[in-house]
């Protein structure tokens, strides 16, 4: 019933006039030309989530990291790198009404130093890598912007807390949960459950989405971000 | 004309009763659950090279770090993700008379600890990892087993010597060099240009293979690979 409902959400075109920014898969920090450090994500769900909005009659902007998924039909795909050039693709795209969603698996550090040529393996010895932070681009459009942000923790323990602790700290409304941990709804998978907790009227309320297909998944998530969004 | 003369030797089975192995696409080294530190290989050579000699005649064994691309049909694959366990599947498959074709993108560095759960972000500060060496599986290979050892040379910057080196301090017979920088041949590209190295009765001797399609190089490789080890 419920997946008739939702059906009837995506033919109705219900999203018809709204932009949505999307981010997905991994980000990727280069250490050298050859060597680089991620964050493992397939990118489904956050396709998924860009595929169905624009289903939904969005206008949909989606911002990925390297992955190996088709572009969805009807979307406009940037592709990127590093953090530094998704923060700066999702600043250029996005717009003071737009539902941001931050799909993807953005690293936290990046090696601070790049080499410009491949390193070299010098004797026995082991290497040692200074990371720094890098943005944190959920916090700078919650900040910086009034778009209607929708966060995602994935976590392997302690997965509601540190959701909800999230939502605290980058100041969102809406954050989903998953648990990476369990092989049979983690990464690469072609399923998914979130845990979705947001704000309404200062309540925490918690909803649970799947399991089930990441489509699936994408599809109550974005009918629960309508019903949520103060429109 | 060479590409006719490869064609029929494809077609001749010229390597029925041979083994190969081959390693193709990157390792990944866990941080922990989450992050990772890799290279950047795309596993379209190690596949192509796996496919041709399969074609060729050869019972041919591939050993793949994660990729999203399709074994080739009659092709025995095994997924690895960490270069022990690369060279663990390696030690378990290969046969004193094998050739071993070493085309994966082994990361020469590992996490010394991996974290059993995500590690979390601490306020604004960096981060330091510390990395040990890996099992070289090439040397490994050359060192204790009598197996035909062709070796890969991924570079950015004095290619040629840097491959020259490496044959002589892996102590091998044949070596590929590959310029990485290059936009037009360099990672992910469905073209390579190769320059090999190999010693015969004591002098090294050069060979340019392509540019061409990764399939025409693997042709023509697995031809010279035939020509230069002794039978």
């Amino acid at each position: 019933e419920l997946l008739q409902h939702t059906v009837h959400f995506l033919n109705a075109k219900s999203l018809q006039g709204q932009h949505w920014v999307v981010t997905a898969g991994p980000t990727v920090e280069a250490i050298d030309p050859v060597r680089y450090l991620a964050n493992r994500s397939s990118g489904k769900m956050g396709y998924a989530i860009a595929e169905m909005a624009s289903k939904a009659g969005a206008e949909v902007t989606l911002v990925s990291g390297p992955v190996s998924l088709d572009v969805p039909f009807g979307v406009n795909c940037f592709k990127v790198e590093s953090a530094e050039a998704m923060l700066r693709k999702v600043q250029e795209t996005l717009r003071d009404d737009s539902v941001f969603v931050a799909c993807a698996a953005v690293a936290d550090y990046k090696p601070k130093t790049v080499a410009t040529e491949k390193m070299k393996k010098s004797g026995d010895e082991g290497l040692t890598i200074e990371l720094s932070q890098n943005p944190d681009i959920l916090k700078w459009v919650a900040g910086e912007t009034s778009a209607f942000c929708v966060g995602f923790a994935a976590e392997t323990q302690n997965v509601s807390d540190y959701a909800k602790s999230k939502m605290e700290r980058k100041g969102i409304t809406m954050i989903c949960a998953n648990d990476v941990s369990r092989d049979d709804i983690g990464f690469s998978c072609d399923h998914n459950e979130l845990l979705v907790f947001y704000r309404e009227q200062n309540i925490t309320k918690e909803q649970r989405i799947g399991p089930a297909s990441k489509v699936k998944v994408a599809e109550q998530l974005i009918e629960l971000i309508h019903q949520v969004r103060p429109s």
